[in-house]
């Protein structure tokens, strides 16, 4: 068992009708604020008339920035980062999901360094002063809100990496499940996914051993999403079924389930190839990856852990062997996302051809290293296998 | 479902060997520390002298207070502020349990404070300025650890009360399960009734509407002390065993459980005035309670909780009567307290008798408004009842 260290100080407002609180929370910071969001989902739903009305009822002068990205660029975060300057902002308020979050997290780090936002992405310069980032979520997926992580994408390199700072944590996260209401279907599943594969990636699945208690708290976060998400597609307005997956995903990944085990994040790694060439969905390039990774890196060793995974979360009989227990558990896996979240399974239905997947798995293991060093060590050839699987 | 607010910033350095961190989180705060610790185990197992040497190698000053009680008293933390005051300490640092940890929190609100600390408590008077906490945990029940709260007695009086500040919460705990080794069965065993009378309490046993993830989350860390208090007991030095209890004990009280289920801790309640009158081990006093209570409580509309409870906790069978299924539920517990931890089951086993029972119940009740408000209502006469119960 590995020692590890826990801090997360984010402070969460849960539930509905807690807006009344923003301005107070703003406050704490400073009074200029740049506003933060995407393609204007947020102005559909009414959340950003609330927003409004709660920053001029505290006399907070705001700025904004609109239309950032899915998988949000760092020419957006310059952009960003120029009008803090200008303006001299106190705060970024983010309303949206991971992407607008993750933005405005990087805005927050390049609003105190002069040069491309991209150098302090790649550690060319490194993070100094960040300015207080407040969220709004909106999508339950990444756990944006609550980490200190932001992933960014430099299209005209084909790159995407992640890079954090402790002060990039989320100063307070409002986490209202009807703002998820109106998220649809395919992206329901999609952060479905990418809640599972928070949960999988570098803790879950692992030879190193575990803390029990933890191991127990994230077979029942998958459950809660295996339980809650496809209720959430068939009724967008359950509020039992978004609140638990809402909770669930700040859990994946607000440092509650780590224990130690740090190894390399697998299917991560290959999915932000994925969309850095193609722009896809990451929860979805995320759903198309896990199985085919369990397939890939399945063996003796391996085996005993997929198949408790099956048994503890699918209700995958006892009996088997460890062999044909974990293939059941990757076929029931396989059956939860494409059947039951209905998301198609194949790179080729996202139009994904095999034309860059060496470069891609060079790159995913540049990024690591050489090797992606998780559950198994996957060198570039293996990577390359495993997109190959997913065709 | 309720809304809830959460929020933790506690540093946890979890795992063996981490006191070299000390003397560096120490130095974010000040270089004058009050270091409080019990009755002297932590020299027998060799903390202190590994402490000092943390703090003579950070140049750090050192003042100590020894001595705290197992239910420890506004005196003693009368005597804490006026080293805090004397010597102008920067914070405190306290090696033990919840009781040295609650006596800590005190102290820290009472070092800015020029009266009794007893006014505090009583809030007579209100904390304003706390002094920062760091915590090196060696008992595995409280969750002071990570939680804000202290409880302090004045024996004078018989009275013992929580009292409350976001500014006690601690910067830094030390949770190393090898600090738990020498800790003995029965302070295993009051520790563990402990642990679960948190999650019992207040959170588990309601009528309200639980998110199910979180309800699930409670299930599991009742599990797992279920599980590892009788391993601990049995091999004291077993580190499996002892981490999972060390990370149980902070989550039940650290708020990751909490889900807006505001009402009032009814065992906690009884339980302080036991303590306040007859000095008895605090967990203990719970573990005899809290059968008796859920016995009490036992209606048609409690039996479905209580035997869900059973069913996923115990493994009780499916297919009984709401009302026998939540009697074979409170007997399973009753057996797992009394014949596997091997705790006293009776309040006479303590030498108690009903002299005190009316003022006590009265006691209870009048600290939570003049009802316990919990999971049912119950009255002094109520109280009294269960307390008989318990002879």
């Amino acid at each position: 068992m590995s020692n590890f260290i826990f801090q997360n100080g984010t402070k969460i407002y849960f539930g509905e009708n807690q807006l009344n609180n923003l301005a107070k929370e703003i406050k704490v910071y400073g009074t200029k604020v740049l506003l933060c969001y995407g393609g204007g989902s947020i102005k559909k739903i009414g959340l950003y008339d609330k927003v409004i009305a709660e920053l001029k009822s505290g006399d907070i002068e705001v700025y904004e920035l609109s239309g950032i990205e899915p998988n949000p660029r760092h020419t957006t975060v310059n952009k960003g980062a120029k009008l803090c300057k200008q303006n001299k902002v106190d705060l970024i308020l983010a309303v949206g999901g991971g992407s607008t979050i993750d933005c405005a997290k990087a805005i927050a780090a390049a609003a105190n360094y002069d040069g491309d936002a991209w150098d302090l992405v790649i550690h060319k310069a490194e993070v100094t002063k960040v300015l207080p980032i407040i969220s709004i979520l909106t999508l339950s997926a990444t756990g944006s809100e609550m980490d200190a992580w932001s992933v960014i994408s430099n299209m005209d390199t084909h790159e995407k990496y992640g890079f954090n700072h402790k002060d990039m944590l989320p100063k307070v996260s409002f986490l209202d499940p009807t703002n998820t209401y109106s998220v649809s279907a395919y992206q329901t599943a999609s952060g479905s996914a990418d809640i599972l594969s928070h949960i999988f990636d570098s803790k879950y699945f692992t030879l190193k051993p575990k803390l029990e208690m933890i191991d127990m708290v994230m077979e029942l976060l998958i459950k809660t999403v295996i339980k809650f998400a496809p209720i959430a597609i068939k009724e967008p307005n359950n509020y039992e079924a978004r609140a638990n997956l809402m909770w669930a995903s700040s859990w994946a990944l607000n440092g509650f389930i780590n224990c130690g085990i740090n190894h390399a994040t697998s299917c991560h790694a290959m999915e932000h190839e994925l969309s850095a060439y193609y722009d896809i969905t990451h929860g979805h390039g995320l759903a198309i990856l896990t199985p085919r990774w369990l397939e890939y890196v399945l063996n003796n060793e391996t085996a005993p852990v997929i198949y408790k995974f099956g048994k503890n979360c699918f209700g995958i009989k006892d009996g088997l062997s460890e062999i044909d227990g974990a293939k059941a558990s990757i076929k029931k896996l396989s059956d939860f996302l494409f059947n039951e979240l209905g998301l198609a399974s194949r790179l080729s239905d996202l139009n994904i051809d095999e034309t860059h997947f060496k470069a891609m798995a060079n790159n995913a293991c540049k990024a690591k290293g050489g090797v992606i060093d998780g559950f198994v060590k996957l060198t570039p050839e293996d990577v390359e296998n495993i997109y190959k699987m997913c065709l």
